[in-house]
């Protein structure tokens, strides 16, 4: 059967009407596949321990770079090392820019500066970047000196972006024509050419300054007849990308603009890279992790990191914790007398303040990620509160309800159930209070709200909750 | 100055070596954006109670779709549907592809079913299907009615695949050229068709089946010459995704293989649709903003729904936290005694309970985020577990002394002071397994470690906390 455009055309309208298969039993498929993966790292692992280097090549050479790079993550530290002192300069250097954190830099200790600058070499600028960034400033320069004359410059003009800028994501190498040019002209000027790009998804159009004036995806010029002007094609509605802008920005705009690729500008406003989505997805993925893990008080979720650098990277936000924590204990040791009269005070304390902990973290978390996705400004911030407090007193007093009826038959105290109900709603309005205003007001301050809420937000709840109730008892009670 | 390629080489060779600018001042410009954001919703707002239609008209026509949209999420309710009110069949469909849960359901609820059909019918398949699965079963098929026959049908056909699925992501209109066409021919179809999606990246070769054999970017195609035969063009290296898979799975391979786009195929591996990178950029952002609001017991980070729906939605986790919390408080009780006679033991507990709570949600979050993004799996845990173990030993052990001595001193009682630093250490071990092994267990049982973990692990550390706090002090204090 011979495929021509007319018979491809009901083959498509076949396929827009086809039902859908049932979907296939996901769970059994991922761990189906998990099960390759330990089977394929346990071979590569018995290749290391035997010795058997011809194995282990093979092993390796059929993978795909980012495939390979997880498996070297998921590694131990020793086989890693080994791993790498076998295959050395036969190592895709497209597996550097696939690893993270310490298994990156335990792979790049293997090799000499002379391998690490071979591969380097091998790769796309923003690449080289991305991994040269991880070395120490005296081994970069090792490394640098032994890369030619042309990359060099390049790798070092994009080292000299501050980290996280949009500087560092760029590539150089990009296409960028004048406007008075024909579709055929561009079309033999990317044929003649040597020195493009491997992957471009659009042709930037420049003024003689090399101001962006215009850009075109692909597909417009695959479409266009060869003696089209490119200034009749482009589009001048354009986002173009400061140098400097940071990154968790960069990914803002093609987030907001669905970009596939986009000019970087100097403050001249000057072409002078482009920056590919694949790096940008990275980018994303990388920024919505910190903040999971910044809220926890966690500022590296590296697994491959050391003991001795998890405890240091943890220790200080436990240490806050022991000083709040301890700062909520002298409340409740200004109220020793009243539970040394009624011990039922202690029993239920930790509940009221666990209460007011846990509907603030719901209404934190919200904020800090409506703040990260630009859904909470300060336009709306006062009507995000208000309904934040509509919804804690509406939960609380129903939560409290339940709770002082429990507590009014445990301990057979009426005044009891209704002291930790009163305690219960009040602490619960401060958490949906300060789970908005406190991350708003970080934001505001230029903190980081991810990182700080946490712990101002819980030790709000934890003093009010144990002040509330054991303040309310000690009136009414005692 | 004219601009020819030989004149466009030195410039591409001075902005390589060009310095950065000095960032801007990037707060100032932050809040400049959000000032001016803030200025324009206001405008839009007083035109819309002013009741100056053409105004409004300019200001709206002017803008983006997809900032259109984030201003149209900032409103509040009233004003959302006044300005659809005004607007109706003028409102930019793509800005219906931007809204997101309660903003658009109100939007599209002031639109009668033939404006949504019109809208519909000109946005591509994938965006329509996204916007009508939000409709109510019986008011989407009053819109369905109204939609000419081939568009009803292609979206009909992805809205029958799962919610969530590689189905309801791709779109239908793609390239597919067989494998002997050469390069001429190709572009002289592409020329001629008009029924082409307004953007692609790359161009499918399929077999007579219709089986994908190979693909190649756009680039490839325009630096090759007429009479290249696609089969000599293409790589046959190419991510299939399987209709039925679901999104975060087919974030998984953008993200793994740094595709821009790529083909979808049944289960008979015939070639039914595309995926581009745009719409997967959404759901990588999508679902880091799940696993964050899961971790805290929210289910929906939508501002704009209303009071009673957010109530709703945060009810259930604060009832389980509040069994969970009388749990903890049943072992307290069992330890009334001891606390009537030592009333420091009531003032020191929280401590225990809550640098113990801390510490497992450090861990617990780095194993969710590990489990998410696969660099914790079955290969690894024993060693990861291991790792964990060991850091809060050391943390815990430091602070625990810390802790003694505080407390030693604060009520000059030795044994008490060890009592605590005991518990403190056994309670951050607790942690530091839990943390690890609750997240792991979840994940094997198919459960999602980040909708359930925190509960687990916060009460598993309470009662052990209480319980050796309590209980240590009941044997050698009291």
């Amino acid at each position: 059967m011979t495929t021509t455009p007319e018979n491809l055309e009901p083959e498509i309208g076949e396929a827009e009407v086809a039902r859908p298969d049932t979907p296939p039993a996901e769970t059994e498929d991922l761990s189906a596949e998990e099960e390759a993966q330990t089977a394929l790292l346990r071979d590569i692992v018995e290749a290391i321990d035997g010795g058997r280097e011809a194995r282990l090549r093979t092993l390796v050479e059929s993978l795909h770079s980012a495939d390979l790079a997880d498996l070297i993550g998921l590694m131990d530290a020793h086989h890693r090392i080994a791993l790498v002192e076998v295959l050395r300069a036969d190592l895709d250097p497209e597996v550097l820019t696939e690893l993270e954190g310490a298994a990156l830099e335990q792979v790049i200790g293997v090799l000499e500066p002379g391998e690490i600058a071979e591969a380097v070499c091998k790769l796309e600028i923003d690449d080289a970047v991305d991994v040269l960034e991880e070395l120490e400033a005296s081994e970069r320069q090792q490394v640098l000196e032994q890369v030619p004359g042309e990359e060099r410059m390049a790798i070092e003009a994009g080292l000299a972006y501050p980290e996280d800028s949009a500087g560092r994501l760029m590539q150089r190498d990009l296409i960028a024509v004048p406007p008075f040019w024909s579709v055929g002209q561009t079309l033999e000027y990317l044929q003649k050419e040597d020195d493009l790009p491997n992957d471009f998804w659009e042709i930037f159009v420049v003024d003689p300054h090399y101001k962006p004036i215009g850009t075109m995806p692909l597909s417009w010029v695959m479409r266009a007849t060869s003696e089209q002007k490119m200034s009749d094609l482009m589009t001048s509605e354009q986002t173009l990308i400061p140098v400097a802008l940071d990154q968790e920005e960069v990914a803002y705009l093609f987030r907001q603009y669905n970009l596939v690729s986009a000019a970087v500008v100097d403050k001249s406003e000057r072409l002078v890279g482009m920056i590919t989505v694949d790096d940008i997805v990275d980018v994303i993925d990388e920024e919505a992790g910190e903040d999971i893990l910044a809220l926890a008080g966690v500022s590296e979720g590296d697994v491959n990191i050391s003991v001795r650098s998890i405890s240091r990277t943890r220790f200080g936000w436990l240490l806050l914790n022991l000083l709040t924590a301890i700062m909520a204990s002298l409340v409740i040791a200004m109220f020793g007398a009243s539970i040394e009269k009624l011990v039922a005070l202690a029993v239920l304390m930790p509940i009221v303040a666990s209460m007011g902990g846990n509907a603030a973290t719901q209404t934190m978390t919200v904020a800090v990620r409506a703040l990260a996705t630009r859904e909470l400004t300060a336009v709306n911030t006062f009507r995000v509160l208000g309904k934040e407090l509509a919804v804690s007193i509406m939960n609380g007093t129903v939560l409290a309800i339940i709770m002082g009826v429990i507590a009014a038959l445990w301990f057979s105290n009426q005044a009891l159930g209704m002291v930790i109900a009163a305690a219960m709603v009040i602490n619960m309005m401060v958490a949906g209070l300060s789970g908005i205003l406190v991350p708003v007001a970080l934001e505001r301050l230029d903190i980081d709200p991810a990182v700080a809420s946490t712990v101002f937000v819980t030790t709000i709840t934890d003093i009010i909750g144990f002040l509330a109730f054991l303040g309310l008892a000690a009136l009414f009670l005692i």
